[in-house]
């Protein structure tokens, strides 16, 4: 029973929601408490009226028809492994949870592969795999992150340097409307310009559209070859001017950038015995991998590399790449980090970077930078000590100065995370009052009772 | 004075604009004739009450908010070199020809460009060659069709296979709204999640949303080098199972489809003296393109390709290259032509074409099909003879079995061209009418009293 509801309207949609997805609703706090948060953990969270863990599109059918007509707030959750609190729980709300939808099928003739919103992302690879093809969108947390939280971020990760963001892998969608329709949008071809682009406007809409029951997704043959080097620069604007020259000779899969913080971090944890000084990690794949990477591995010296290391052996790739890999965890050995996720135009990286040591220096915290170097897309991570007096304070300061400073660089306050509830103070910073109206307008077009995930995200 | 103007409201509004953007407003019919229509002939098009022809961004919001005030209809028009009737006059409309707006500036360092909608491609890429960079959507139509028209149908060309539609490419718009408000959408970063992705919504949107008034574009460093197969076979679906065997090894940056009859009418124009078969025309580019190139004619080889040609010399690929650039015109002299424009998943080419021939049979017209191979994008084109009795309608009964037949193998109505007024009739064989509804509901959070191209697209 609801604690406070004095017209009895939260019991009779409990009531509802019990008829209709019988023993598949929580209610007790010690069992919702574990839905109440995704992994940002400095962002607010409230404490939902019940969870309901959909066993198939029918559950989220009926939660969606019932919560519509009782105007409660629904928050969708997959594997609550987002990184700005998109999936945190609202007071009295419902909390949807999708990750037992987890059908995956293959076509490989198609070349696309059909899942549920909560099958995680490194199992559509590895059955991909199986038929000589892989699914392309790589974040950080693709061994326990779902399509479904991938889709609502538009994540990206490593490999958007080729091949681009989620969104420019998902074909078409099955998504069931605030209200309980359900609608297809999108076609399985390469092209279609018949009305408006729904797909896309869903993929990063962080659940305030409508909640994804199914996705078709783009799948590629896997690269014969893969080529690997590392390059470390004297400063990250020597490290930048690297990439901007590597960009107009190959289009590498990943460009990853690690700052001198992050590798003393990483050495920290590892003992890999790095150099401590800006790093560039490089993969090109394809049937010329090799050559590309010596062709990087040449460049990066004519623009300044300091070590130049390359490989075209996979699994000494990988072993080359774990520096980057282990990066955040490495930074949270050394306290607790406040990750941050800008993105400016590539040629203003060198800019951006020393934007971020002045903040740094200016709040006295410690920050290490690392990220989609080819992309823009950089996280710096603040690390505190939350015991410490004033240092949570130092360190949102300093966050938001970082933000600002992308912001005046023509850049983003999230490339690939999201708004969420961490961002949300920023949208207005970065998108006008119209273009908020605007957006606005569109979400009421979807969801004209305001239930989807309401104050979260524009 | 507008013809018939029973309450005087269509004086007022002529009066208003007049006074708006003097100078600048057409009524007479014989100026106004020649903004009646784009390039589709077979679609229906209306009497204006008046072209405008915008100097600037503020002729434009003076359109849009008298119009709006006026409820009166507005079509927006660039280089009129549309395929599918979506800039054709409405009836007591206005037609707001935006060619005028043509700035253009390159930012060779961020890699973008900054145009005006009336900018017409190819002087697009032109300025970017400047810089070692490219325009990378290349329609059939680029040296004559402009930027405008390019975003609203969201326009394919031969680039699509590696490098991917209009939509890829547009980073960031500024939009003006019935009602005369101006937006802006997206951001010049490589990755962005905050907010709604307006920007893509609005690319393919066909004017039905507001009138992009400036685009910035992504810029690509132009590959180092070009190289070029033609290929030709038996059948066309063994030139499809080399499409699909080719794509696991490379992504070329052309794969181009040519059946018999288009070769042959290619033949009959410039007596190039090609083997009237079906035939592949396929493209590399970057540092290793002759060694792709290579590959590729030894996997077609291997796939039961008939004759095998290729070359690394970039004249010589232009010159291979340049019977798929005349193939619409070849086809055009053999009579009227109706030009489809379908896309299926790629490996449902053979069926598709197969589809052709039994519809061209069944209808006893002659159908060239040419297109996009490796998106699955297919232009089959009907040559009928207007002046004999029935042909017409055959023509239109071919075209409309060979629409349907895309849908039945999970095709789509129009791949690059758009809906527009030729293919209104087959939305709704495409698309729900939960979707279409959903699509409606977005329309008019833009355009809330319908005045954006009425009618057309969904």
């Amino acid at each position: 029973m609801p604690t406070s509801d004095p017209d009895g309207s939260a019991t009779d949609l409990l009531e509802a929601l019990a008829a209709a997805v019988a023993g598949r609703v929580l209610t007790d706090p010690a069992s919702t408490e574990a839905y109440r948060r995704d992994q940002c953990l400095v962002a607010d969270a409230g404490r939902p009226l019940a969870v309901v863990r959909a066993a198939g599109v029918d559950d989220v059918v009926a939660v969606l028809r019932l919560a519509d007509e009782h105007r409660v707030p629904v928050v969708t959750r997959g594997a609550g492994s987002g990184l700005a609190g998109a999936a945190n729980a609202v007071d009295d709300g419902l909390v949807l949870d999708v990750s037992g939808l987890d059908a995956l099928s293959v076509d490989p003739v198609a070349r696309t592969a059909t899942v549920g919103p909560g099958v995680v992302n490194l199992d559509l690879d590895t059955a991909a795999r199986a038929h000589g093809l892989f699914y392309a969108p790589d974040p950080g947390s693709r061994a326990y992150s779902s399509i479904g939280g991938n889709l609502a971020t538009n994540a990206g990760g490593m490999c958007c340097a080729k091949y681009g963001v989620t969104a420019d892998h998902a074909l078409a969608l099955t998504v069931v409307l605030p209200g309980g329709e359900v609608v297809r949008t999108g076609r399985t071809t390469r092209k279609d310009v018949v009305g408006l682009d729904l797909t896309r406007l869903l993929v990063g809409s962080e659940g305030t559209l409508g909640v994804v029951v199914e996705a078709t997704v783009r799948l590629l043959p896997v690269p014969a070859r893969t080529a690997t080097a590392v390059l470390t620069f004297r400063d990250a604007a020597a490290a930048v001017d690297a990439v901007l020259a590597i960009g107009t000779v190959t289009t590498p899969s990943a460009v990853e950038l690690m700052d001198a913080t992050t590798v003393r971090a990483v050495n920290a944890m590892t003992r890999m015995g790095l150099d401590e000084t800006p790093t560039l990690l490089v993969q090109c794949d394809g049937s010329d991998a090799a050559a590309e990477i010596a062709a990087v591995a040449a460049l990066a010296q004519r623009h300044g590399a300091l070590e130049v290391l390359h490989s075209d052996d996979e699994e000494e790739g990988r072993a080359l790449m774990e520096a980057r890999r282990v990066a955040l965890t490495a930074l949270e050995r050394q306290g607790t980090v406040l990750l941050d996720d800008v993105c400016v135009p590539v040629h203003r990286l060198p800019e951006l970077l020393g934007a971020i040591e002045t903040a740094a220096r200016a709040h006295g915290v410690l920050v290490g930078t690392f990220g989609h170097a080819a992309d823009g897309n950089l996280h710096p991570t603040i690390v505190f000590d939350p015991a410490s007096p004033g240092a949570a304070e130092a360190a949102r300061a300093c966050f938001d100065a970082i933000v600002d400073a992308a912001l005046a660089l023509d850049g983003t306050v999230s490339g690939e995370h999201g708004v969420g509830v961490l961002k949300a103070p920023y949208v207005a910073r970065q998108v006008g009052a119209a273009e908020q109206a605007l957006m606005r307008r569109v979400r009421a077009a979807f969801d004209p009772h305001g239930i989807m995930n309401p104050g979260r995200g524009y």
